[in-house]
């Protein structure tokens, strides 16, 4: 299955007075992968909202934190698309620090309408790229 | 079941482009719950790593996002205890505006070594105060 | 002269691996005291947006950090208002622990409409509240 | 004087609902910045903590915001060491989008002892490394 790669440096910010990074920040990593995917598949969040007056929304998270992270790490998030419905999608994402696993997630997104944020269908340019991306035996990439 | 109550407010900070609450901030609203659970129950979690060398960490968070929270909504943040294990407790946090739900979590916390991150008993006196709120019929509360 | 006060604890997510309040969260304190500053002086900054049209946006910081803050700290915020002009206004806003000053800032906000984001004049309304908070003799609460 | 440079992508994290970079965001670039020139010259943050007690905090910053930053943009932090004293560095740090500057910061940093959190005086080797950085006539790169 086709996965894409970024790569994420922990700062203090991401960091807490436990001294690992914060249960929260993962979703921020995350995040930023799903945004470089979609980048990579030539769109940008800001400009879907502005021509197609659509946003994507998180619909649910299952996050499992498996070890800690911590300061100055290089952290790996990887992004698969595991099934794309008619106004959803859904990928798992992992964050990998040399080999092992920190976090594992489940997202399920949606997309809504700007101003209503309730469902609307994919773009059709938009399912075609996820669906090609889909069909990739392998991927990676910034 | 008892249930203990925080309301928290949403600053500029908690917002994003999108307009609405940002899909990570629920994860500090949650926190900050347990947090005041923890500090009614009699505890700081400062005070529990320098006095008995233990860490709360989150072993998995389900996030369900319902509705949009948005700038300047009050929200009310409710968490039951629903199990207590020999080192782990489990929680439902809800997070309401207007008596809706935006946010619904399942929280399974872990109490870990200061230092080694590995599981530890829940502190004696920490399980006796989690006992007897969970024994209680309603509850809330800063 | 008029101080407005309010109260800030310190979680986690404020938190950073040196064991201390982050330095950016601050300017969140900051702006969490100035946002209750305008609710008490009956304004919204989310109605300001949608009903006048315009947003305010910081446009200079000047932050001396004293004493470190810390997991669990109860924080005080305190905030004057020094200056108002045209378009803009100038706080002096402090954040203590224990009667000492962890960080002290100086801010000065800017009115600018929401689409242009370019300086407009204080609502006639905005200035009347203001100038009145500036000319009492003493204040706070929440 | 010699320049060091970063790139920084702004994610829905970092934006609020005025639908712009959050003026918190930038001190949290800036420290992106100063931890990769740190990095550039040999040195990380967690390594001079284990190994020399030490840490860096931010002692004042000077923020002046000229224009926002948006989602999806790529900008660029430039840091320039401007003064080297017993005990603290000063630096010059600019926000640049399509070559004009959002953002500019004068950041004042203390070397202090990890424990007392009380200025000590910098490290030889890490005096040494910024002293030669201060030296080149032109610089950059991650």
């Amino acid at each position: 299955m086709a996965t894409h790669t970024i790569q994420v440096r922990v700062y203090y910010e991401d960091t807490d007075a436990g001294g690992v990074v914060y249960y929260g920040g993962y979703l921020k990593f995350a995040e930023r992968g799903r945004t470089e995917l979609l980048r990579n598949l030539g769109f940008e969040n800001s400009l879907l909202t502005s021509t197609e007056g659509m946003i994507f929304v998180v619909r649910r998270v299952v996050a499992d934190y498996l070890k800690p992270g911590r300061l100055d790490d290089l952290l790996t998030v990887l992004t698969t698309v595991t099934k794309m419905g008619g106004t959803s999608l859904e990928m798992d994402q992992s964050v990998f620090c040399h080999n092992e696993v920190l976090c594992s997630m489940k997202v399920t997104l949606v997309c809504v309408g700007r101003e209503s944020l309730r469902p609307v269908r994919l773009p059709e340019k938009v399912r075609g790229a996820f669906s090609e991306f889909m069909s990739q035996k392998a991927g990676g990439g910034r």
